[in-house]
């Protein structure tokens, strides 16, 4: 595969975690962590049922992806989710030295991948994150798009 | 016990939290959370021995203080912490709509309560927290150079 086809391949995982999220009430986002092509961990948004506000799919691949590796640092791991990240999620990125953030598409009210402020690639901080956005980006918008307008209902 | 002796009685505890850390060879970084005057939960930073590089004082004390609590939102509550939270903890604490942050020192390097970036009272999210500043600082401040000038022998 070349990388836009690995890009697409991966998201298109990351979406289907997504929609398990969506199929348990949660907002529909899905993560995973990649090395060396391989897929290290995996999740999806569990924060209304273990009423925690920390799970976001970001929080939870990044701590299945050290329990896997044995190891907080992330070195060389690309971390691919359905929408762009939050600044506890961006900032957790930084913490576990994740090389390269792959998302789908923005979140205008909340990102810190450039959209409200910029976490992943902040200069004054000791790591920056290479950011790649819009894989998918119709597709994982318009999964968050009808979960919200089924709330509405 | 008025306000600023509050404060103090607080983080006071959260410097022997952070002490038990550097027993432990962790950076010390101690936390915890109250609510209406009573301790919620408490924490020190568990990022080498669990190798998890969001295991940080302050994701700790909101993972225990919402299973406290049963509930992901912890409005009403303060956050007591020994160093400036950085950007994934200052966001964990947005997530998670607790009121007020109480910390003792400023992190020049990484703080996201104003030193490097502003994340707790950034008005472009929809929540922000007030900060208390300043509380026990030299104390605080002689533990973690205590232990950084330790780890240089």
């Amino acid at each position: 595969m070349d990388e836009l086809n690995s890009h697409e391949h991966f998201m298109q995982m990351a979406l289907k975690l997504s929609q398990e999220a969506a199929e348990r009430g949660e907002v529909p986002i899905g993560a995973l962590i990649v090395k060396d092509g391989t897929i290290v961990a995996q999740a999806h948004n569990e924060k209304e049922e273990a009423q925690q506000a920390i799970y976001h799919a970001e929080i939870l691949v990044i701590k299945r992806a050290s329990e896997a590796l044995g190891s907080w640092r992330l070195t060389d791991c690309t971390l691919y989710v359905t929408l762009e990240p939050c600044a506890m999620c961006a900032g957790a990125i930084i913490q576990s030295r994740i090389k390269r953030v792959v998302f789908a598409t923005r979140d205008p009210k909340a990102g810190a991948g450039g959209s409200v402020l910029n976490v992943l690639e902040n200069k004054n901080l000791n790591h920056q994150v290479e950011i790649v956005e819009g894989v998918l980006e119709q597709e994982c918008s318009h999964e968050l798009k009808s979960f919200f307008r089924k709330l509405r209902l």
